[in-house]
């Protein structure tokens, strides 16, 4: 099965590996390698089904751009109104902004960063302008990427809106608002534990580990027809009424794909709509979107509320302005206030701690955003490959990235990123102190 | 496999098997029969992946609005621009308007005509207004609906369009241009003989027959994992250069779906665009359209060029009034009137009569547009469960309908939709002549 597609990479390259040499964002551009060119394409320049390999590197670097020519997807729809542009203060003067790599020693540019760090596109808000802008890779304006957890970020913002409005409450136990899971793990787990990723939940997301349970959940999550000898779960809702228990809920931060998806569940049935339409109908349709979203899903149509979001950089950028802006987009308020005051107040540090996030020291973890708890009290949502939607709410700055790094996993690229981001932040508030 | 669903409906019913009752379109309307309603909806209203029964009637009605949830696809962008809104000067009394089916006796209103073809969307445009716009069943203005056959038109549009342009010789040999259909029986066959369907080709549509060529390409077209046992074409492409000769190129029009697809391919080669991506760019991007479209696609990407469109019923009709404008939309041209007249002038009425298609007397097939030879020198797109772009250029009116109608082709639904039709035109055409 090709399900490895659903998660964080598994066919990706690990932090082991990576060890090794890889090519460069240069030579991995797929573009250059040459993928899906041609009428038909070179066979061994093909991606395609059945292919287990579509996500592996450098593949992947084309993949992310194309998940629905791949698998069965379902909209975010945009509306049909006119999409409102951003307005625009570009600052070249950025790209030659430096900064210290975490553990390095030499400076590095901003410019330098980007295919450092396998960057497909990256844009830059500053009070509400777009400063920067830059497409590589596989994206350019009019595409859509792959933005893997940062989809996370997007179903617990829905969770947090039906928080603040009243619709959900966050001490409801996950089992007495979905009945199918009240005999799993979840059942006990408190809906404000599901935001916060500390469910205590028998679940590992080890790909080395053949008996992990990643791979259950894989298969079960794989739209495409199972092996007729398959007799697992066949849906993502099948999967997590499987679930065991391991360890108390509330004590430790796990990052576990499978809350989101549970979390998911829980705003269907709350709202009446899947996650991909009340995205739709409470955000996507109403800051000025120019192109639809779309998730992949399961094989009942089930939107894959952990990581199935593809989107385009600008629209991703219209929910980081949106959330620094509290709720607020083009001068209408969409939700209250505050769903976002929750997530940037972050969640149990003594819990995240726990965890052991080497480049996340004091952070924590809310309404499934991360929050630095930096000086500038930033958050973000961050994705597997290097995808990010970055608020730092004092620098009034938003900073999205699609990429593809070959390695899964943030902190491959954390060390060139978070403080790139801060020096670009810094920057910004220099420029706007001076008169 | 589940490929029928590419083609033109083998699941659904037969004319033969429609003598029978049949629930009527407000007893099949998807809503109402609650298929994929609920989180997750009743295991027997599911209809998702595997499940070869998706085309068939009623949940056929269901399906029609979202092939991009059961299958990989490709998108037609609209770009990023705001769409260009219709202007609006409604006329209720349309629904009023009476018409004498064909074999009939008893007069019907255009208003009970809309069910007894089980009409999902309907919007007529007078003179570039939208005069009657109606959505039903699976479909709202903001959904999108599988085109089926008209599909082929748009392919057949595009083709026309580089014709007209000088970049594609009407009369070169598909085995000049597509060296890898030089040994099948395209290779002797004419562009032109693509485009009217006069090719000599064997190969059968017909359901029934168990050893029929329709078999064989459904399963090359299927994008989702081949039986292991499978050893025959996998692609489109495939599957095209093993069509054996049957007859002489030239002498009959035959309506067989492999031409557009050969035609797609031959676009792509011409214009080193995808048909997706060259009707994205030449058309899409430019009439203003409000939604981005789709095709479903093979196991490599390819689009179905004879039938994989999905797209919104205004957008469908931006494309008519396109169309009967041969090529200018919101005062700029967009390809030479050239294009439009070759399709207008109609192809071999000699050809077409050979085939006995007993609704269409006179008619004739170019540029895979449907031309009746009537009085308005009306001619259509047209799909197997009654979608339809009609233009009567006499009575500057373009009808789009979107239909899902249990009988798989439109011999089932002409004697109630063409007279119909007509008797529009002639309305329109006598509102206007009224000071």
């Amino acid at each position: 099965m090709l399900s490895a597609v659903f998660l964080s990479g598994a066919a990706s390259v690990s932090a082991q590996q990576a060890s090794t040499v890889l090519l460069s964002a240069e030579d991995s551009d797929p573009n250059r390698l040459g993928w899906m060119q041609g009428f038909p394409p070179a066979p061994e320049r093909v991606i395609g089904q059945p292919d287990s390999n579509y996500f592996s590197f450098p593949k992947m670097r084309w993949t992310v751009c194309h998940f629905r020519e791949l698998l069965p997807t379902k909209q975010v729809s945009r509306g049909l109104g006119a999409p409102v542009p951003f307005s625009y203060a570009l600052d070249d003067a950025i790209n030659d902004v430096t900064f210290t790599p975490i553990d390095g020693s030499e400076p590095m540019t901003w410019q330098a960063s980007l295919n450092e760090n396998y960057t497909d596109g990256l844009l830059i808000l500053h009070q509400g302008q777009v400063v920067y802008e830059t497409y590589s890779g596989c994206l350019d304006e009019a595409g859509k990427h792959g933005a893997m957890s940062v989809t996370k970020s997007m179903t617990g913002l829905l969770g947090e809106i039906l928080v603040a409005e009243g619709a959900l409450d966050e001490q409801a136990l996950v089992g007495d608002i979905l009945p199918e899971l009240a005999d799993s793990a979840f059942g006990s787990a408190t809906v404000k534990q599901l935001l916060e990723m500390t469910t205590g939940l028998a679940y590992s997301e080890d790909y080395s580990d053949p008996n992990a349970e990643i791979w259950a959940y894989n298969a079960a999550a794989s739209p495409l027809p199972k092996p007729d000898d398959y007799t697992g779960p066949r849906t993502y809702y099948e999967y997590l009424a499987t679930v065991e228990p391991e360890g108390e809920h509330g004590q430790v931060f796990g990052y576990k794909t499978i809350n989101t998806d549970a979390l998911g569940w829980v705003i269907a049935r709350t709202a009446g709509e899947s996650v991909t339409s009340l995205l739709s109908s409470r955000i996507w349709q109403r800051m000025g979107a120019e192109q639809d979203g779309y998730f992949t899903v399961d094989s009942i149509g089930t939107p894959f509320a952990g990581g199935g979001l593809s989107a385009g950089l600008r629209d991703m950028a219209r929910i980081g302005q949106l959330v620094l802006n509290e709720g607020v987009m083009n001068g209408e308020r969409l939700f209250p206030a505050a769903a976002v005051e929750r997530i940037r107040q972050g969640g149990d540090r003594q819990a995240f701690a726990a965890a052991g996030y080497r480049y996340l020291p004091g952070g924590s973890y809310r309404g499934m955003w991360w929050s630095l708890h930096n000086e500038h009290g930033a958050f973000a949502a961050r994705g597997v490959h290097g995808q990010t939607i970055y608020i730092d709410p004092t620098a009034e700055m938003v900073i999205v990235r699609f990429a593809s790094h070959p390695v899964a996993g943030n902190a491959a690229n954390d060390p060139t990123s978070l403080p790139a981001y801060q020096a670009v932040a810094e920057y910004l508030m220099e420029q706007s102190a001076t008169p």
